[in-house]
């Protein structure tokens, strides 16, 4: 059974995966992990942010000479941002360290701040949104560019694209091959396969920036290559579409499936 | 940690329900949960079967002098059509019993019957179906009951409604009120709090069965009295909305959340 | 993953087991079940409810023409003295019942009583010890039995047999042949492979018995064909001995491993 | 609920603990974590490895001014060798790194080498060792020195002696006090609360150290102050006896609890 923990603060010293539970054998390319924290950071519409941090993986444990030993596999992502916040999130405090904390103390309407405040008893919602943050997303990408590689042993491959952006809807039918073939692409706008579509998606978020709004967006994936009879009808659990559903909603901003 | 487990196929002897991890002291009601089980059974358009089953539940541990106890709540809801099945769903086989089996070789489209019998390696169906039916779910509105009961004791309540029916929609806003009158119910039609969508939502069933189709719909649950903080933002597997995805989505034909 | 779920209060109405997570296609026997469950009941020094109960396992779900089908195997357990109980243990409470109860204020030493009623704030100890009960165990043995028929497709073979009891000790080696012919034999006194450090454990039990004590004992299981790889010394909870001497110790009265 | 991950090999880059489930507001000291790191390291008979060692635990994550901040707490420990192993143990494959390989040939007995071998497939059982090699339970002492701190929170406090090695045996009935007392000590001989005592045992692993063989012992863990209830009769896998037993198993080298 595989199973993934992540750790880390979105402002802390770094980013923490963890999966169990892979066979021995699985060949892992750092440089594919990169390539899938590289292709997260792109997109239109990103912040600031995105563009100077460029993640790194390191895998310090469960992957030697290039393939899984069967243990663990960690993988650490520094935040290149870490030294200026030492002083605002230490790990332990120090004398005159109050006055350096950048408090947050307007909870954001539909982010976990003011929910969590409560639940944890803050009235700082700060510890809140660093672990609330969509930088907790990179952590996942790391471990699903390695379980990817376990699936591409099998002959499975998934890959995802862009059919809608606010009332913009990619009306046509695609085939995987469309969608493998924007996956290779060395440059990602939308994510949608159709130029013209993607077009008229750019005016949208385009319009919603100017405005100061944010704008919702349908996208789908597509696993190619999946034997029939993964999962089981038997238990309620065991369901893959009610796993699949779950993973999916647990990502942060994610409101449907 | 509250889970359950069910277990049972639809033309077997019965159907079990385990739910473990409750804390003592909870009120149950044995005809609250077989008003839960009615509910279930009624509704628009239902088969012949729903008529006749009238659904009753047996709790056999867990609940004594009409308080949970802190042990696991097992229920039984027997099959009152199984004296018909017992030739063809013995439990051990029976000299000359092979030509007694009601075998199902087309596998209906939409259902686990292929994904299953594939995976499980059958040549009938019959298995599969059996237990990917939606009479499992008798087994989870019986643990559903109970699970109300403990959340009732906090002062949470749950309701449900059906916003639409194929492309009729439910278009004004409703209130708790309103879905908590609409469940006070004695008789159910199509779950709709508004008497003349509910009719237009007939209609389109009453079309659906003319043309021997089906039709989809969206329902809404909604959680009254839920204090905030439930769940946690701090991992993937503790967040609330994914928990509740892979429990609705595990509901036998439902497709989205 | 196997992982089962038992349920039932001593002298309720019955033991309920689920055992999910078997592959469909392995043979089952109820015969051998019930087989298994008449070996728990037999040993010398047995209480006198041993003599009357000879259990007997309903297989109700998972189980068809003597074969698994992959969903969850259900199995009940009925109470032969349940009758004598109704109204002592009843699920609802009924007008003047108050009086039937049959209270435990006396917390017996070495048991879950104490701790049980603490925990979960029961001025009489019935409920816990209800569920505290070496009777559970029965459900075990069934679960056990079906698990032992999935390890036998395998070649995996599992007998047990006594290497002490109190000071008696068997001093010499044994063989798997001389467990598994002990297991074979249609007559169970102590279960040890020897018959005159048998006959010596005899007369410890005896002593006890006289004296109104106890006395306890140690007992080895042997798991015969066991593939070299079971488990995994990757993470702590995959280890193998981790896992037996779990299951091991949350057996009742069994205090190391 | 409390979980936790470990992940790293015994001469990789480094070891990496993850608790998962922790409440906000539990006060954290990074010395107090190197205090128990340091422990470890003490004792009579350890390897030369040991002192050359020196744990140091970072905390990554989870814990901000010197509190939990409710989500997964990370601990890195640095391996102070690892710029010796950065050949034979990389991540990714070099060119020519073949021939840096340190391979295992002769199976240690008593260990997972074997095993392991067979069971991932290996030719050489250098990567079984690295992870069953008891440097991992430098990881399990970092999170259980955080875990202490939780239960400190709720007054309770955890210590253990050694009571036998070999044949030499603690005769005598020990208080919390004087196991309390040996743990505030600054130097660790053999961890046994009695002086005769442990210079008998002194003498059994010196013996064992000229003739190259090994000793076993028996250690004692006290939980002080601890409420009556935790754990719970009603299901095996949440009785507190069964979870301590898998977790002390668990531990590499431990034989019986």
């Amino acid at each position: 059974m595989l199973r993934f923990e992540t750790a880390g603060e979105s402002h802390g010293e770094c980013l923490v995966a963890m999966l169990t539970g892979l066979p021995a054998g699985v060949p892992i390319s750092l440089d594919t992990v990169n390539h899938e924290l590289w292709r997260r950071q792109q997109g239109y519409g990103r912040g600031g942010r995105m563009k100077i941090e460029h993640d790194c993986a390191e895998i310090v444990s469960g992957v030697r000479h290039s393939h899984t030993i069967g243990s663990p596999v960690a993988i650490v992502i520094r935040n290149r941002d870490w030294q200026n916040w030492t002083e605002a999130l230490p790990v332990e405090d120090a004398a005159g360290a109050e006055d350096k904390r950048k408090p947050v103390t307007r909870p954001r309407p539909g982010h976990a701040d003011l929910a969590g405040a409560i639940k944890y008893d803050f009235a700082d919602a700060r510890y809140i949104l660093e672990r609330a943050s969509a930088r907790e997303t990179a952590a996942r990408v790391a471990i699903g560019a390695v379980a990817k590689a376990l699936l591409n042993v099998f002959g499975i491959d998934i890959a995802s694209h862009v059919i809608r952006i606010g009332r913009v809807r990619l009306e046509r039918p695609v085939t995987w091959e469309e969608v493998a073939a924007l996956r290779a692409r060395n440059e990602i706008l939308l994510g949608c396969v159709d130029a013209d579509t993607e077009l008229h998606m750019k005016e949208v978020v385009d319009e919603a920036y100017r405005t100061g709004d944010t704008v919702g967006g349908v996208f789908e994936v597509i696993a190619h290559g999946v034997p029939a009879g993964l999962g089981s009808h038997t238990t309620w659990d065991a369901r893959l579409d009610g796993r699949l559903a779950q993973a999916v909603v647990s990502i942060q901003a994610v409101k449907g499936v």
